[in-house]
């Protein structure tokens, strides 16, 4: 141990907001869309199009995360991460964000330092050429992380949740369930004796299964099949921040339609992206913030069904809605993730 | 006392929040500028410039407010008023706002609603034709407010702090001090006998001293006075958050100037916008949250100076720096608003 090791860090607290501040945004990934940075009362974003795809999202210590389980680069990452999935889901180009964080007095700067440092990282893996423009630093008792994202549409209408048709093709983009089976085990797995969130329990489960958990902690949405789905013709779209149940359930209520997913190909997405096989199947339907993209797609546009753009994989079908009104199938047979039937309860992950 | 008084009033927690989301959303003021509003993945906003001018800023309970002093009317008016100040200090016309809101499970949510009106009740008083065109809700142990703010240019270049020149003359729209005098009431008079924030006691003030607490509680920032100075010339332009004296000293210096105040001049405005005379008049120069406009304009552009647009008011002129760099000066003296010499020290409210 070296002496440095004994001395106090520098918190959030005992620096200051304006302290702490100067060492984050250099850390903070630039924007190519910058016209007028961080500084002044306010930031000036180029927006070519004349029009801003613009969504905001708060994230919460307690509901939201675990900082048992959750580093502070994770949290940058994850922040910036399903706020950019937001613009993706309207076929944009993600252009910018401004991120406004609150955290307690006690907050290592350093800690602060790595949150900046996982917006860098999401940005430069997911949206190349976005950045943060702007953002504010607080103290608060809960540490709070409100993402603003921007977008450009590039002369190309959003793509909203009301646009499927019957005979549209259903295709998702990125994983099913996998976020959620990594939750799962952070709640079975990641803590300690006396069922609290444990950090080093959690860095245990991280290595023997890091594909559920990268998912959970640190998503990698599929940002560029935004731009992609919009460019080969999507009907509609969304990011699936839920479950793909509920949010199929979403797209199909907008658009006056129903959507009928194939368990068979549900499942082979969901495997395919790696959900253990032994896991409850349903899971990939009823499975939480995988922040996948569901899309859907006029048949006269995107046959054949294998040059779907992107990571793209047909699930079912457009449907009309009966006298119900729209809702979600699975396999033609109302679905409701709420319990009931489950599709998968004769398919055994054993058996193959 | 009604039967219905006994019953449990709808929390955030009981009803959830999306319950609670769909009955605030249509309190929320619409923006002129919408063109997807609330509802899908994200929003999308009209950006005719083709630049759009972003700002961001967290409220949290405890560093920011008083729940006993503020109502959540106010606290939805001062979130909309403060941001779209910033807006108005790039010269900019505020369009839209997105507001993410955090609060404890026990919140009312007739309370969210009262946070919703006061938004509307900013925006139509302020900004007419600004609206909230998205958002988020959520669930934590802090009551916390993150507003982010959008403007157009309207084919303008932004005013920013950097332009001021010397020979400019300094001038202000907006009162002085006043939110700290209001500030310092609530903490001398609007508390209980253990000097705990009391409201009761902070209602009996709003009556007695109505002008300063409302400056604080609900502030009227001149947010039509940024567009009039962008177009009356102003080099440079900030909004006073910080205090006067603080908030020259940044302007200051991103121009490379020094900026001499008239002690006559800021007094005069204080106690036009009604700073208690009685106050120590140090406080126009130091406190902080008025939200008024300082700008600087060239003195070709803006003679005569009875005839600077708006609410704007000379109250000092831009000089050459000396060879200790950028400084606020009173009267030519150098003035450090942490302590030393007081300006007004010789003034008697009394006495005139």
């Amino acid at each position: 141990m070296t002496s440095a090791s004994h001395s106090q860090p520098d918190t959030l607290g005992s620096v200051g907001e304006l302290a702490a501040l100067s060492r984050i945004i250099p850390l903070l990934p630039e924007s190519e869309s910058t016209l007028l940075g961080p500084g002044d009362d306010a930031a000036v974003l180029a927006a070519p199009d004349r029009r801003v795809v613009i969504t905001t999202d708060m994230m919460i210590h307690g509901p939201d995360f675990r900082t048992a389980w959750s580093t502070m680069h994770d949290l940058g990452f994850k922040a910036a991460a399903t706020n950019l999935s937001d613009v993706a889901a309207m076929g944009a180009r993600p252009t910018a964000l401004v991120v406004a964080l609150a955290a307690p007095a006690e907050t290592a700067v350093a800690d602060l330092e790595q949150f900046a440092v996982g917006m860098r990282d999401a940005c430069e893996a997911l949206a190349p050429g976005c950045g943060v423009i702007g953002g504010d630093l607080s103290v608060s008792s809960a540490l709070t992380i409100a993402v603003t994202a921007f977008g450009d549409l590039d002369d190309r209408e959003p793509v909203t949740r009301s646009g499927a048709r019957p005979g549209d093709v259903i295709a998702v983009s990125g994983p099913l369930g996998l976020a959620a089976e990594g939750l799962g085990l952070l709640f079975e797995r990641g803590v300690d004796a006396t069922g609290a969130p444990d950090a080093d329990a959690a860095a245990r489960l991280r290595a023997e299964h890091p594909v559920p958990l990268a998912a959970q902690l640190t998503p990698h949405p599929p940002i560029a099949d935004g731009v992609a789905a919009a460019l080969g013709g999507a009907s509609a779209m969304l990011d699936l921040s839920d479950g793909l149940a509920l949010d199929a359930r979403r797209l199909a209520r907008a658009s006056g339609v129903s959507l009928d997913l194939s368990s068979e190909q549900v499942r082979e997405v969901a495997l395919a992206h790696g959900l253990d096989p032994a896991a409850p199947m349903a899971i990939a339907l009823t499975g939480g913030e995988d922040h996948s993209l569901l899309a859907t797609f006029p048949p006269d546009v995107a046959p054949p069904l294998d040059a779907l753009p992107g990571g793209f994989r047909v699930i079912g079908r457009v449907v009309e809605s009966d006298r119900h009104g729209p809702a979600v199938l699975v396999d033609g047979r109302p679905f409701d993730e709420r319990g009931g039937w489950d599709p998968f309860a004769e398919w055994s992950g054993q058996a193959g």
